[in-house]
């Protein structure tokens, strides 16, 4: 069995129990996280969200992109969050290579250089004041100041913060 | 209370009781999931991913953008995943405005027009098309062939796959 077809088998227990059809759209806390894709994250429950909470915006790196800023902007312009928290984390995959490492793998195995940066960092507290950065210097983001950031311990469960 | 304390405080009861420590990055279940940030949804939670499963990447409307190909790049060329589930979902926020009108809307409350495109769309199963044409298109994934398309209905907890 492959592992959508698990997932969805998982679905299906889910759905018979499934009593919150009647959910708005607007987050409840008023808060948009963004945090990285990795497997051993999992925002909500590490940090006790419940369905309808929180906006949770994941990519490679938890890194803030143009494609997040544009989620973040549509989360704060539509959808009334005020608050942000970004969630780095210990053991990322993203200290383990460096972008031009990575655009030479794509061009060895798919003929071309990606017209992207592959975003790798090596100092992970760095990157999470980056990150803020990058947050508190959009104009699109109309609350840009209630931005904090944090590191997920792997490790322990634990978030801490960065300041 | 913020928001951000509240979760704070919820992230020490997980990790009073936290004991995965010991987990690898490779994803166990070498697949990604791609899904809207929408509150309502809860990737894990619904599909039964245990902690260490799966990638999850998520931003509005999960479309496919280029910051998604950079994440399932990475997903597939360093950490081992080979199939990738797409997650719309029924009263999508995205659907509720269009491209232009988010651009005016920027204008006016920022000054200036976002450099991206907000990537609204209409219609629901057209555009989890879209999005899995994006990925068998992009030659820097590996493993394209082993996505499929979902729309997640927030009245009743189900996935249901986009033919």
């Amino acid at each position: 069995m492959s592992a959508t077809e698990q997932l969805l088998s998982q679905n299906n227990t889910y759905a018979e129990a499934f009593d919150r059809g009647d959910l708005a759209a607007p987050p409840a806390l008023r808060i948009a996280i963004v945090a990285c894709m990795d497997a051993r994250l999992d925002p909500a429950r590490m940090l006790g969200i419940e369905i309808g909470d929180a906006h949770v915006i994941r990519n490679a790196g938890g890194v803030i992109t143009d494609d997040v800023i544009r989620s973040l902007a549509i989360s704060q312009h539509h959808l009334g969050t005020e608050e942000i928290m970004l969630l780095h984390h210990t053991r990322c995959g993203m200290q383990t290579f460096t972008d031009d490492e990575f655009a030479d793998t794509l061009q060895r195995e798919a003929g071309e250089r990606p017209p992207w940066s592959a975003r790798a960092f090596e100092d992970l507290e760095e990157d999470v004041r980056d990150s803020m950065r990058r947050i508190r210097e959009s104009p699109f983001l109309p609350r840009r100041d209630a931005v904090r950031g944090f590191v997920y311990e792997v490790e322990t469960g634990r978030v801490r913060e960065v300041s």
